[in-house]
């Protein structure tokens, strides 16, 4: 019973920490919740760095309230293994025994192994007690795109493309692929993003803006624009008049030349400017050399239900070295489209 | 009520009627059953030409099952209007009439704009109480492709493509797109269609049997081996040990060679061949051409979850003159792959 209990709650956490995706890089998006007996006394998510973390909030959440008084003896639940180390803000643990929290259950380990089970220790030293792996496997694929790039240094990619059944990603005279409904899903992508990248093909064809505009949530007030990172052979060949230097977000535009190296890209991007998700929303040419040097972590396939020819696949060419396989994959009807998502077998 | 009541029993016959799929060409697969108060005493469907139709094996079945003096007063249900004049067989009306069969309920009424309406006012001026439109719609989704052949001359075709989320029809060291599972739908397909057709590409780069190995149900044993026709420019590029041309199935073989129009092809299949439902599992550049010339009627993609890149996309080439749209669309997991199908918007 109590098993059970832990576990809808720890998805309440789980759903809090959902409002973080998009803002909190480089720090994990994180939810917590405090139950006082049967009782929600407060509630948080982390929603950016620098700022307080997910259990911080939570017991903010109670005090303000009017809850203080319950915090003492009540149990936390958050997704990750709080923190034990001052970094821009000091520990959550020392929170959690100041506010006299008596459990704590956490989702997911911390996947740094130098902190791994330190929250325990700790937190068991002072008499609180603890409880971890509660929906771990939730946990833990809610954070996969964070726990790569900690582990890698390089950010989790999800290639996107929009294309009818036989793969093209342009339709005669120019008609949209995406539909309404699948469109709002493609700038909710943009909005879980740090980072959206394109080649110079698709900037002098398209003109695109790369900005939020339709996501099924609400924009929230601390999400940036996402950087928009254009890869070319010759920056002059950019027209000057370009959304992407002209527009309001221009500050937020990155352009790469001649670039030997697409890992060398992205761990820079990770490392400089925070980047821990990318959505790729280049063309065929610019996606075959990301899938040929499996940079891309996760598929998202947007299919309009027709079938067109024509001379734009999303995948020119031959053979990939090595086919990309996708696990987990869901299909569901957005509008009048299908949108197929996987995440590749790496 | 009775109107649902009549709902669960047409969709009992029509359940029936499916058993018929695939050799009952060039008639339609017609299920029936027959209630007397709640008790069901007989069923039946069309199983082959020549034979008795579904009403007079309902009927047949009744009086087997020793529920001969209950058919007087009995409500027959049937998928589509009963036949009213002399085919292969007698009338079904005549059969109706001699059982004793007070209420005659059924689904679609014939496309023949000769016949139809014609059992109705036949029935009813000899006092049997006649109910049509029950499950109509889907009763004639059904039929779609028999009316469809009634009505223009031609096979209904549907087009199945096995390919990766690329729409490649092959993979690197000649991998198989198609899953366990996904294949018995392929192989039921064929059960379903009275006719198979490929290009002599194909025939020659893969020396396809094209006969039915794994389908969902047991071969009726009056199924024969559908047509398999292939389209060549010259008969002896094939070679003479083919499958096609050796097997015991030989005498089911159709070449056509240097074909002027397609549709000259399918008004033949279907006016010498009794070819109803014909399957395409050609190549991009046949079924190119069949789509070009708006030929297909069905579409059925099996994709496998896969980016695999290569020289064989279901569809090479430039935009289709007038792209195909899907209407009626499902998409459902089967084994690991996805399979999509829709009716092509005429």
């Amino acid at each position: 019973m109590q098993g059970e209990i832990d576990s809808v709650r720890m998805r309440e956490a789980l759903q809090l920490a959902q409002n973080g995706v998009g803002t909190t890089s480089p720090n994990p998006p994180v939810g917590a919740v405090i139950y006082s007996g049967e009782q929600r006394i407060g509630e948080g998510y982390h929603e950016k760095a620098g700022e307080a973390h997910a259990e911080r909030r939570a017991i903010q959440d109670a005090v303000r309230r009017g809850n203080g008084e319950l915090l003492r003896g009540a149990t936390l639940y958050v997704t990750l293994e709080p923190c034990s180390s001052h970094g821009k803000t000091p520990p959550c643990t020392d929170a959690i025994l100041e506010a006299g929290i008596e459990r704590v259950v956490y989702g997911m380990q911390d996947p740094d192994k130098r902190h791994r089970g330190r929250a325990r220790s700790l937190l068991e030293s002072k008499g609180v007690r603890v409880c971890t792996g509660v929906e771990e496997a939730a946990c833990s694929g809610f954070l996969r795109p964070w726990v790569h790039s900690v582990k890698t240094g390089l950010p989790w990619v999800t290639a996107k493309v929009a294309c009818t059944l036989d793969g093209r990603l342009t339709r005669r005279n120019e008609r949209w692929i995406s539909c309404a409904e699948s469109l709002k899903l493609a700038h909710e992508l943009r909005l879980q993003s740090d980072a959206i990248l394109v080649g110079g093909a698709t900037v002098r064809a398209d003109n695109p803006a790369l900005t939020i505009r339709t996501p099924l949530r609400k924009i929230p007030l601390c999400k940036q624009q996402p950087w928009r990172v254009v890869l070319t052979r010759d920056r002059t060949s950019l027209p000057a008049d370009i959304k992407l230097f002209t527009d309001e977000f221009s500050s937020r535009t990155l352009v790469y030349e001649r670039v030997e190296s697409l890992s060398a890209v992205l761990r820079e991007l990770h490392e400089r400017y925070d980047v821990v998700r990318l959505m790729l929303e280049c063309g065929g040419n610019l996606l075959r050399q990301f899938l040929e040097q499996g940079l891309v972590n996760e598929w998202v396939q947007d299919m309009s239900p027709i079938i067109s020819g024509g001379p734009c696949s999303f995948l020119p060419g031959d053979f990939l070295p090595r086919e990309l396989r996708l696990n987990e994959v869901t299909v569901r009807q957005v509008g009048r489209n299908y949108i197929l998502r996987g995440l590749v077998d790496p």
